[in-house]
């Protein structure tokens, strides 16, 4: 999953993994065992099972091939919270984790604790090893990041069917704000280079660091917001087959897409479902669970296009996140996009990149190797960073990939377009 | 939902909601939250809804037209657990029961309680109208007793899909039995009269009493056992298209029946899952969870046929039932067939009969008169009772149905024969 | 397929031939090449393919068990136009006979050429199993007449994708008639017998005959109009769900059921897509292209319901037939149902029945006693007859059966109603 | 669809006109009417409509535009022929053309004439928009031609359903070939330029010609065999699935993929389907119709990588193609694969690039433009040619596209490495 020089002591990995494991914990503190059972979709995951998965990365990789007398509370856990095990048959599939009542969510937590605990005396043996295992630390931290933003996002689709609304933290008021100005900032392009530069942690598909020829182009200082949605939306965007792919226009058809996700119309207004309930769209936010398909013909609509993911990273690679990503456990953040929050890291940013190798990429070699070079087709990379990303995980060269109908993500977008 | 003299007292009406309501919660206490939150189809419903729509059918039909005062815990529970409320659209459908985590469990518990209270003030209060009262109290035990059955058989399917194996209660070893003789007795038939009596509770689908022209005929003694339906097996029975219904042999094919629902082979035995876990086949117990195509398979590869419901209750009207039905809340029974229990009553019985009006047949008026007519397409009537079945729900001319495919409820069959 | 004695003589069965074989190329003899090869759905086959397996069927049955130096033009025919040649994979399924472009339509006409002499030739040979001979020709006429009913109603459905409409006979004007009064007859019921006597042709379905008791009963004296569907569809009829069978109403609300099946509403008016073309729809003749679905809730709609096979085969027995049959190469009839033509005849007769086994019934045995038992589950029995119907097919024990959701055929259906 | 200077005459416009129409022509000649029809799934056409819809092309850029006086035999054929026309609805939807019996193969003939004629008259009548109607022309014969190769595809897709196997052309065996070496031909790479140059025909897509980066790269110096893909085959390539993207594992389990499109096992050798009937796989010939998901994993089993189109173009661009394109008229070329036959030019390459637009493109206005843009997502570029391409069609800058599931074009592969 991972391949460059990680400089983290281990000291800093056991601080990061306490910090780590205390914000999924936080995460899942508000909610009730049924929440944590929910799976919506196939796409989707039950919140218990984040817990478990994200728990038995750290016991396959770390505990049980360094510690012979590790025991697991329970054997089994290995092929019920493996992700990978794809030889489990349909009774195990993947869109039945949801089916999954026991062990339930006390067993689950008590889980967690064992592995937290043979872990940090694992950490503290003074063993030879350390810093082969600060790195594996680091990396089964990263991966349980990831999970936490699944968490978040695969929660609020879970609950966006229930017809009782339900709400995740108290709704808050979102303070007015006046409407943003939209700039845009040119880039010289010519030839430069992107990719992960070597030092600290990255996944394996961030590099290898190479060279790229860009033309001239122009980026939005902001990504783009529900105000200007919904006048794509008013302009007929949603219907005009002009505006869109082929292929994006069929989807959108068939699922009577006519706003984003979550939004629905109420007395003159438009209102959307988040992880705070119902709330009336904030206009000065950023658009949020937007597919490529719908991000891509309001680009149309809007007479620019999407970035590439070299464009996105040679503009904003020396500009600091800004927007409202989460903390540690005492400090979540507000866990949907605000308005006038910052230039980016409120919302995932669609590209026009397809998720494809970097040129001379090669995936490392054994099973934590396998992650991203599987999942190169038909996916596209999203650059930036959203609401529900923890802090710890970003950085410029990061890629994230979806594919260009899913929506349930933290997915928006900012306008580019050529020069001259 | 019936149409017939009830002469239930306020009294035997209050002990038969008393003895229900317990029994349900008997069946609900060895389950973790997690556990009543399972929907693994579209067919099956959460105990949580099980728990909740049984509770909103006496507020909806008693509490709330007789008491103006009456106060939901959440007047929203009338959407959430009224299961003919068609125009609910997509996301309340029925196949997403399972995602409505809240009311959570002991907001469902809390809500029991309260109908529960009410009903009990409302029952004590001495009114003029406490024998149409009586009258729908008794009508929604019956429906609480139905949705008893089908709690323990969606409960089943439902932890049916966890790896783990989950029992529902502890295992216990079968009492080995000898191998039943199979004795079959001759009717003469002629002129009959089947259906309701009159006399005691029925669902309108009952009646009216009606005469039949039977030809003479031979009905087996017990049901089919799983010793039988294993050399069916071994004879090849699944993949013999001759033997089969063409839509049932498509149906095989496509499913890869080639076993009962939840059996599999392990080291040379048969094992089937069931609310005990694990278990090995018992070979001497009535075969259960097969569907019509292969109850129909079986019989003619046994050189016989399936019985008509008419037929079916000729012959057993007078014979007491003596299965192992669930009794009250201190005893549920088996909650599985056993081997040698008794004539009838551990297995429903496929019939030859698709479920059709009687002649005659009218719907009673109103919401509480829908229930059965609108089925009468494409299904097939049941004759019987099982292990999952509560002694108070049965009388000889109950039917039961379900569509030709289906497997899940605790089915087995019983072979006739024409005679000369 | 059949079980009767046979009185039909070597010449009649000769002329039954001689007359069946015609009037199959007749029906055929105004089509293109390209409308021979039409299969607009699985349960459809084309034209072309109907061609061949009538012809089949005399070459696998007669021909080659009685002429061991027979020589088919191709031997391959066999598994190409044998409709139970199930294990044939994939690639020769039932749903992809219309991409048999070869044998051509030419080549087909060759086979049926080179079949209709050798026949010919044998059953002028002055053999001794003439007898038995000419029993299995009476069979295969009866079995070709029920793919000239195929082949018609097929091919509505196949051209009716076609956007420019095409007509299979050049359009008539039809007759203006009055408004068809509607009359109820009463019958007594008691123990009827129903079911072939057992003198003339017939399916194995249609025997045992047996006796049924019948609650006295009325029966409309014509089938339901256009008229009156009309006046359905005008009151809500299809979307007021307490008129429909809860299954019914989930298939006409995905099918977005709306009107009988090829009607559009154009410039104020119903019309509908015939054999000769565009159509506007015959006010006074019998509705046709309805669903049982629909029908059932018509009936109930009506204050009235379907008759079962009993109650209709005891009221028309006696009746002659007098609906517009096609008759020989000649006269084809009108192929679409007239007003005011007859009391029956025009459409077939959706009744409240399954198709089941009469009491005894037993298949006969070999290949070709293998027909209709193989489909008594989930269809629904029709009667009476219709304008696609040849006039030697009919006899008053007939029972046609469908799936209760199919509308291709000429499906209608006529009240009856409780006395009392 | 087009975008670049065309200094094509009117005169060479009107050879390439006549050139192209008498290649379809003969390209149908061989073909029954019944062949004609043939749709075996979404993706194909039938033959009859890429006849008509290649002539609707000039009637409707051309002549109804120029020509106020022209007649159309039919003007609803502007609606069955035209590809673009979305809002037809579902009776007209693209899966519906294999039901489109009338007009008939003949009428279709007349079709083609009469636009033939028209146009030439057009083109004789010394007009003064004479340069940009050549040019037109010109696109027109582009379209046809990309059709002609669909038409070819198509139609063997459509006979593979067929079990006779029916042949398209006689078979004749194929000249026995020596094992091919495979060499790799190393480039520099660097800063280069690919696209259209601006002379001569082009699509829309084909440009701008814009600046790439290239690391250094081998390529090999002709495809994949038919005997290395057994290799791999035998190797357990298709079960194996680290070798695969993880969505191409997928799609090959659910497809029971496990050798290319129309092979199968016969006495111990490979066989194949194609336009020749069934004829033993090729050992030295180009793969075909292998899917991007088993080029992508052929591609890791074989410690290679697919190129980029920009490394295909930069590779070959000076490189003649030689392989067995389609000629004129009267030679049509082997129409498969054949050993041995030249560097490139037999089968279709796939390339590890998506579909997408090149720097700066814009669609050209007008429904001529909207052709290409509208597919950029999911999709792949194949670069070459094939034995299904007409000569006149290729120039270096030539991409094709299709979805990585899809294989039943001419699509094969060629390795690339890294170096270093």
């Amino acid at each position: 999953m991972n391949a460059t020089p990680l400089p983290m002591s281990p000291n800093e990995a056991l601080n990061l993994f306490t910090a780590t494991r205390s914000r999924t914990q936080a995460l899942a503190a508000p909610l009730c065992p049924e929440d944590m059972m929910l799976q919506s979709m196939e796409d989707a995951s039950p919140v218990k099972w984040h817990l478990a998965h994200t728990t038995w990365f750290f016991e396959e990789f770390i505990l049980k091939p360094r510690l012979p007398e590790y025991m697991s509370p329970d054997d089994r856990f290995a092929v019920l919270f493996n992700s990978y095990y794809v030889q489990a048959g349909p009774r195990h599939a993947r869109d039945k984790r949801g089916l999954v009542s026991r062990p339930d969510g006390d067993a689950v937590r008590a889980y967690r604790d064992h592995v937290e605990n043979s872990l940090n005396d694992l950490m503290n043996a003074n063993r030879a090893d350390m810093d082969e295992i600060a790195q594996l630390v680091e990396l089964g931290c990263h991966h349980e990041m990831q999970h936490q933003e699944l968490l978040i996002t695969d929660l609020l689709h879970g609950l966006s069917f229930n017809p009782l609304l339900p709400t995740y933290k108290d709704p808050e008021p979102l303070a007015v704000t006046d409407e943003t100005p939209l700039n845009f900032t040119r880039h010289a392009g010519g030839l430069v280079e992107i990719g992960h530069e070597g030092r600290g942690f990255a996944y394996d598909c961030e590099g290898p660091r190479h060279k790229v020829w860009l033309d001239p182009f122009e980026i939005a200082d902001r990504p783009v917001t529900n105000r200007e949605w919904i006048a794509f939306m008013e302009d007929g965007g949603y219907s005009d087959a002009r505006l869109w792919l082929m292929e994006g226009h069929a989807v959108a058809q068939r699922e009577s897409w006519e706003h984003p996700l979550y939004w629905w119309r109420q007395d003159g207004a438009w209102w959307t479902f988040s992880l705070r309930g119902a709330q009336p769209v904030a206009l000065d936010a950023p658009v949020v669970h937007v597919s490529y398909y719908e991000a891509e013909a309001f680009a149309r609509w809007a007479g620019g296009r999407l970035p590439t993911e070299a464009e996105h990273e040679v503009a904003f690679r020396d500009v600091p996140i800004s927007g409202n990503l989460m903390g540690d456990a005492k400090d979540l953040g507000a866990l949907r996009p605000l308005p006038g929050k910052g230039i980016w890291g409120d919302v995932w940013e669609w590209t026009a990149s397809d998720f494809a190798p970097y040129p001379g990429f090669r995936p490392p070699d054994g099973a934590l190797g396998e992650y991203n070079g599987k999942f190169m087709v038909n996916q596209r990379v999203l650059r930036g960073g959203s609401c529900a990303t923890p802090k710890d995980q970003l950085r410029p060269s990061y890629r994230t990939f979806f594919y260009p109908h899913q929506r349930w993500q933290m997915m928006g977008l900012r306008l580019a377009r050529d020069v001259g």
